[in-house]
């Protein structure tokens, strides 16, 4: 087996990414688990980044980069966040080294957004982003040091991110996969969608949500109620009732988008599988123009890898 | 002890209250427990209510008369529900006897509203609503047969009702309640508002919370996350995510009222305790005008007691 020039890994709440990547950042292997937050602190961080390394055969002498919630208070080692607005590159030289570690190992600072009525943070979503901004500046615009423009990236806790010139300016957070989760599981809704297959983008009822939520979002409390109604008076299949859900949530979050960051044409998608495809179907309900998609795993391993070449360049750049 | 005219009970999902009343509603006697459905079905409705009357040394020859959750699929009988638009007389008129029962026990039916886009349903808060009704006609305004105007019941599920003539009309009901408890016990808020004592309704960050939705209902999912970083960014202290948490709800729902019911102005706000002190607050907050209180368990109390005196009439009425 080639030695990979380093490993990235994305280490979240509940789900474990690894790849090593050649010196171009070409995928040589991967690995992937359920081994999140909770289950590693148990098993030991590096116990479980270790047993994936050595099932790969990859020599101690291989750095690692991560990011995700490995780097919070409850993680591995605190990177602490960087304030925005903060350039993106930036990220790979404050990166944290993880002391004592077997290799070198760092973790990527998420970004803080400290004003005083809208704090937000990231953790994770950064690292998309850098992709993206490298993406900017490869595509040649010797006036462009970085993407311009709005990137969605949906998920339990959706992000709204403005960036300009290759820094995160400002974002929006929205609870948007949390409180499907929430409704569908823990609330009185949770009969009228049990057993639900997951949500069709192509289902009327998930369209006419998001419709419904972008035109009166302040009934959105009211139209949740209804969906217990429903089921209770009319029989509503489960599936049409779990579309309606999904759609109502994420037709507010996009209005909240708008209220928040103004027009949302040209935003790009950086989404996978599932989310992608009823993002895409909803801004497209929102009428929103010229949207462009980039897949979110491979955002996350390109920004991984960028970081990386950064920071653990032979001549410099480091880790703090 | 003198021999009550008949008992009233209200039962709930959480919760079981019961007065004995003579002929004209005063109360003789009354008992709370926390015996709601669940409790109840595995003890015994029967056993349960008999319990209660026993100690209170009620004759069997005594009827009760009950609405809420008792009367539901799982509960003792089901009531089945009356479609709006409905007067609020035909309550009574068509309440459930429960078979077998060791006394006359009937229970109200709930209220349906089968609107093809805005199902919805009530049970218990129509009773709340009878007394509102009865009220208008002892007014004595020749020309009125009941209550006309708009109640806002606050609660777990609040209920926004028009009324017409003492007719329910139509009605909005709002997750209001629900919403809070998911948020402050089983999310990512939760460590930010965690040991925080009840709202406080004088709270500037309660009123904060409640003019922020009203201004921009659409952005009240992102909001919620701007708890959890204030949180972890900036120490807000619990009291004040609390305060703020339960004002962008009720302001969200004040904002949603309006635009399903239009001018809110002249609100009948039917509630007790600690919801009666919010909601008067909120309301202040979104300039709603002429707005009158009645407490909500005198409420229930008395619909009850105008339910039991037309359907245990001796003349008639009688109970299907």
């Amino acid at each position: 087996m080639r030695v990979p020039a380093h490993v990235v890994v994305d280490w979240g709440t509940s789900s474990f990414r690894l790849w090593t990547l050649d010196a171009d950042g070409h995928v040589l292997a991967e690995r992937r688990s359920a081994q999140g937050l909770a289950a590693s602190a148990a098993e030991g961080f590096e116990m479980v980044l270790e047993s994936h390394l050595a099932a790969l055969g990859v020599p101690a002498g291989v750095p690692a980069m991560m990011c995700g919630m490995v780097g919070s208070r409850s993680g591995w080692k605190e990177a602490a966040y960087l304030d925005a607005p903060v350039r993106l590159d930036r990220l790979a030289e404050l990166a944290t080294a993880v002391p004592a570690a077997r290799r070198k190992v760092a973790i990527l600072p998420g970004i803080a957004q400290r004003r005083r009525r809208h704090p937000d943070v990231m953790r994770g979503e950064e690292t998309q982003m850098l992709a993206l901004s490298r993406e900017g500046r490869e595509a040649g615009h010797r006036d462009r040091k970085g993407f311009d423009g709005l990137a969605c990236l949906p998920g339990t806790h959706s992000k709204w991110v403005r960036l300009e010139d290759g820094a995160v300016e400002r974002f929006s957070t929205f609870m948007t996969g949390e409180l499907f989760q929430l409704l569908r599981t823990g609330s009185v809704i949770a009969p009228a969608v049990e057993g639900a297959p997951p949500v069709d983008p192509a289902a009327p009822a998930f369209a006419r949500g998001v419709a419904d939520a972008l035109e009166a979002p302040e009934t959105v409390g009211n139209r949740l109620f209804e969906l217990r109604a429903g089921w209770l008076l009319a029989d509503v299949p489960v599936e049409e009732a779990q579309a309606r859900l999904s759609g109502l949530l994420i037709g507010m979050e996009i209005a909240g988008a708008r209220q928040r960051l103004g027009r949302l044409d040209g935003t790009v998608l950086i989404a996978s599988g599932a989310a992608a495809a009823l993002y895409r179907r909803a801004f497209a309900v929102a009428e929103i123009a010229d949207v462009a998609r980039r897949d979110a795993e491979t955002c996350v391993r390109e920004g991984l890898h960028e970081a990386a070449r950064i920071a653990f360049a032979p001549a410099g750049g480091g880790v703090r």
